[in-house]
């Protein structure tokens, strides 16, 4: 999880380097090669994120038990036997718990304004790119959140039994957070978007620092945190069904 | 071409993240669908960039002065009108000098082995995905070497002429070389690599450092830096014919 910060920092560094573009979010406003017929118009974004995952799952990447599609209709039929992840930890009641609508529209709603500059510089599709680098990410470390789930179920399985039986997702949340440890995510994530967004060897005459820390601190405080919390306390509501 | 260091330094350093995988290279190595008729089996990393380079092409990234395809014959056809960029100051003469060959041979032979750790640890499809950001933000890196050309050849003419006429690549490599900046570059590489492949906030107990520094500034030294003198110098010997 801790490397995993990186890999997200890294990439809203990335995405921060390009405005805001607006276009790429707005369905319509960048032509693309014509949908199916029937199908509404999609954004830049979805109709890349949409062909990114037809190619990964291709080869299989949907099949791992730590990665989610944001578009799994859209994947490829099997063509090839799936990997073999027996050892998957995962009980199957809570497996199909899926936050990916809801990451995708803190993305665009909350996460690209906070972190972007506004308005719109007209790399549209590098600011695409970036943003299927990371979605992909955020979505790997919130849904993360059920290894988590099933080890502290496996820790304290009666008091969720207890919890889910009462279908109490407030108790299971409270259960569950542990703000001490929030904070000191919060303060590392700082850190790092300091450390990896410097103007390292710099001239001192060009933007200065990549990124706002205090800006990446609060994608992980506002949307990260309480979405892999989320995913935590539907996964354990219904674990006990595995049982 | 400073941030674009920034960009490759992150790419490498979430490459680095992976051993080798030796089978990420190797034709046959990993189950794949089935290629064309008549075509040979390829390797992972070949299916994944082909594919990522077709999702890509369909909206136009090929279209930009600034991005080579490693497959370009394996590009949609356009269904999209190409975008404007009437702004492009290259040279016709020179805008097909093209060596994505040479730099996916160098990335695979050389610069992986340099920065990954030796042997497979099973995470195939991560370390392709890794290789196909790398690859893209190397090659953009590289080609933008067309872009400098062209300034210089504007600078200094009628030298550059002479050269060509002479079809002398060894004196427009003399006349492009500058030892003082490529030392300076090569050090602000390693410390970029310093800074942003340091373990920020960790523990102590974890494995350190991201990636060797020392290894990613001989990326630079051995192959950025090398391959970038080579299109300045073919797209130089090609220049004066646009005259």
């Amino acid at each position: 999880l801790i490397r995993q910060e990186d890999t997200i920092v890294f990439a809203l560094i990335e995405r921060a380097q390009w405005a805001r573009n607006v276009g790429v979010y707005t369905p319509g406003a960048v032509p693309l090669p014509p949908p199916p017929p029937g199908s509404p118009p999609p954004s830049l974004l979805e109709w890349l994120l949409r062909g990114t995952e037809a190619v990964h799952g291709a080869v299989r990447r949907y099949t791992s038990p730590d990665e989610a599609a944001f578009f799994p209709a859209s994947l490829p039929d099997a063509v090839l036997p799936p990997l073999d992840y027996a050892t998957s930890p995962l009980a199957a009641c809570g497996d199909a718990v899926d936050l990916n609508r809801e990451i995708l529209d803190a993305y665009v709603s909350d996460i690209v304004p906070r972190i972007a500059a506004a308005g719109d510089d007209g790399n549209l599709g590098s600011a695409a790119v970036a943003d299927v680098a990371c979605l992909q990410a955020l979505s790997k470390r919130v849904h993360y959140g059920k290894f988590v789930a099933e080890a502290k179920y496996r820790a304290d399985a009666g008091a969720y039994r207890a919890d889910a039986a009462a279908r109490d997702a407030a108790a299971i949340l409270a259960r569950l957070t542990d703000a001490a440890v929030e904070d000191a995510v919060v303060a590392r994530v700082r850190a790092k978007a300091a450390a990896f967004g410097a103007d390292v060897g710099g001239s001192g005459d060009g933007p200065g620092r990549k990124v706002d820390p205090d800006a990446v601190a609060a994608v992980y405080r506002e949307w990260v945190l309480p979405l892999t919390k989320e995913v935590q306390v539907r996964y354990l509501l219904a674990r006990p069904g595995c049982d």
